[in-house]
């Protein structure tokens, strides 16, 4: 906002990353910058991280309200039999390259289960809902599946009776998690589940405007988070902490990165003007962790990253976001660090699934303008003729 | 434009579509509505369908100028490496369920394929004009061999000395295509190869700005041109004419979708207030191949369909667009109707790549806002509580 009427002489206005422009009404998600609050639905999202499931979150975000008794069993069944993979998928799976991106094989095989999707074809908010249930299922066997694969060990059978965040650890790590790790892992799902119109759920909405199908939406969503502008940003920031390796070390660091005019993964955000109410999370789930798996010193060289940080920029507002706690919770839950875009993208796929919905009630298809500056009378010139 | 100022009240302005919004200055496509004229890169798309090939056409869009002889040659070859595709490649075409839609396919694979591109860690401009030329070249070769393969036929072997799209059509087809038919080709995919910021290239762009790699930003543009709203049309615009017959049954039939306020496809776009050249084109090529091919009845109900839709709408101004007459094309050089959608897909990743190498040059990601209309102050009732 703020610079008044759109231009409307020879040189348009050239609205680069569509920062202030909005593109749809919601009830879905909101972010209140100032005051540092996140509501899915109306309900604060740190209610919902100590008392709520993931399945019940997604629920939810999809149809717009909390589930019954009956409506939430119905929810884990159906998460829990789209987890059991086929021996086909299993068999792709397979034959990745063990050194390939999760994030890559998130793309690839959602893609290829979609194909297969028996709602394909339906249209209605019905058929959309149910694929959205099979989407949100086999993406976390997907990516524990596959990170078995890689490690030589043999891929787990998911257990439909159980919570999916539990039984998704349980797939990863190959024996039943400690209470305290699945109640960890199923509110940094239910934190990662949405928020708003980020890159991914713009790019989930953009090829669902063409009216393809729910999948499609979700591939072009999980391209969109692959970058380190992104879902990519977990690992970035991770790997910045561990990279450091002791609280002393890390104010040096920092100013060096600063004064390079660098970018620390994991800090700032458009909206969020204080401290992201999810990070602030992830940061006690960090400081429990580390503790228990000692590492201790992990933690530790985090904070000092962000007090030097949020002390060195202090005049650009500048607060620790989702992203910079969390890999450091996902470490101590026994995730390898590469894995974290992939954990993202299994959790916002309900807020994607449910910001496409929404947005198809109403669709009109996403095509803004570019502004041409080249030459408009080029002359062909024949091969022979050219320099 | 027109409506002067951004509103700043309490609701702000919603931008749905983005249709008068302008995301970033460009150099590469120029699309003059009212006149009806197309440029790439300042050349007139009627000089390049007459005198260019694919490979020129894409080298034109990816590098900004006509290539020279041996750059020409480099640029063939590259596409002729890239349409050889592994076994593994091959093996997991023949893996895919017979009945997915192409573009699925097409989708699936080109994220499978930027999993062992050698420059996929590269993000330097060269690097990404290497992975955009074997995206290229491995898309054609995919599209054709899934085809044969569905069809029961053994791919066939590409031939890397020949031109692009001749050898697409040989790998489809299974023999050597007349020149009249290699040529027409060439054409078809130099005329669909870009179209500025339209809703696919928009995608590639979302998800590119993220800084996620080329393969992923072609993969979003690959699920939201599946869409019948967008690369859909042409399959979609073909059925109706081929459901219609005859050219008697046109006029009845378009005037019955119109009182019911249905859609007829390949007629409309947002900027052509005149014919699209491209569909003019294509119209010419369609009246010449269907006469050769005994479909000439097939082509006479398309041009009553076009003089109903021009006639009974012409206070909105809608003429035919490039997908139109461009199905009856596909359909008379021997490609199944299905195939379309990915026809367009393995043109239009030459403007795909253009559009997210030059936005990199400048990037900014993309993150539009939504405005939030739902409750703020839900309570959460625990589960034995709800109704």
């Amino acid at each position: 906002m703020g610079d008044g009427a759109r231009q409307t002489l020879d040189v348009p206005r050239i609205d680069k990353g569509l920062d202030d422009i909005y593109v749809k009404e919601t009830s879905i998600c909101y972010v209140d910058g100032e005051r540092g609050r996140l509501l899915y639905r109306g309900y604060d999202i740190r209610e919902l991280a100590e008392k709520s499931s993931f399945e019940e979150t997604a629920y939810l975000l999809l149809h717009g309200q909390l589930p019954n008794r009956s409506e939430l069993e119905a929810m884990r069944a159906d998460l829990g039999a789209a987890r059991q993979l086929s021996p086909d998928i299993l068999a792709f799976l397979r034959k990745m390259p063990k050194d390939a991106a999760p994030i890559d094989v998130v793309k690839t095989v959602v893609s290829l289960l979609g194909m297969s999707d028996p709602d394909r074809k339906d249209s209605s908010p019905e058929g959309n809902l149910r694929s959205a249930r099979r989407i949100l299922g086999g993406l976390s066997a997907i990516v524990a599946a596959y990170d078995r694969i890689r490690r030589g060990k043999r891929p787990v059978p998911a257990d439909p009776a159980r919570m999916h965040a539990e039984d998704f650890l349980r797939l990863v790590v190959g024996r039943k998690p400690s209470k305290d790790a699945a109640r960890v892992m199923d509110a940094a799902m239910v934190l990662y589940a949405d928020h708003s119109m980020n890159a991914s759920t713009f790019a989930a909405t953009v090829a669902a405007s063409t009216l393809a199908d729910l999948s499609s939406a979700i591939v072009a969503a999980v391209a969109a988070l692959k970058g380190p502008l992104h879902g990519g940003a977990i690992e970035a920031a991770f790997n910045t902490v561990r990279t450091i390796g002791r609280p002393e070390a890390a104010e040096a660091f920092v100013r060096e990165v600063l004064r390079n005019r660098g970018k620390v993964f994991g800090f700032g955000h458009r909206v969020y003007k204080t401290y992201d109410p999810r990070a602030l999370i992830f940061r006690e789930y960090a400081r429990r962790l580390c503790a228990k798996a000692g590492a201790s010193d992990l933690f530790q060289t985090a904070e000092a990253v962000q007090e030097t940080v949020v002390r060195e920029l202090q005049s650009k507002q500048i607060y620790p976001n989702v992203d910079f706690y969390s890999g450091l919770v996902f470490h101590a839950l026994g995730l390898p660090s590469d894995l974290s875009t992939a954990v993202f993208a299994m959790s916002r796929a309900a807020g994607w699934s449910a910001h496409v919905i929404e947005y198809w009630k109403d669709n009109r298809i996403l095509r803004p303008l570019d502004y041409y500056v080249g030459p408009k009378d080029a002359a062909y010139v024949p091969l022979a003729e050219r320099p």
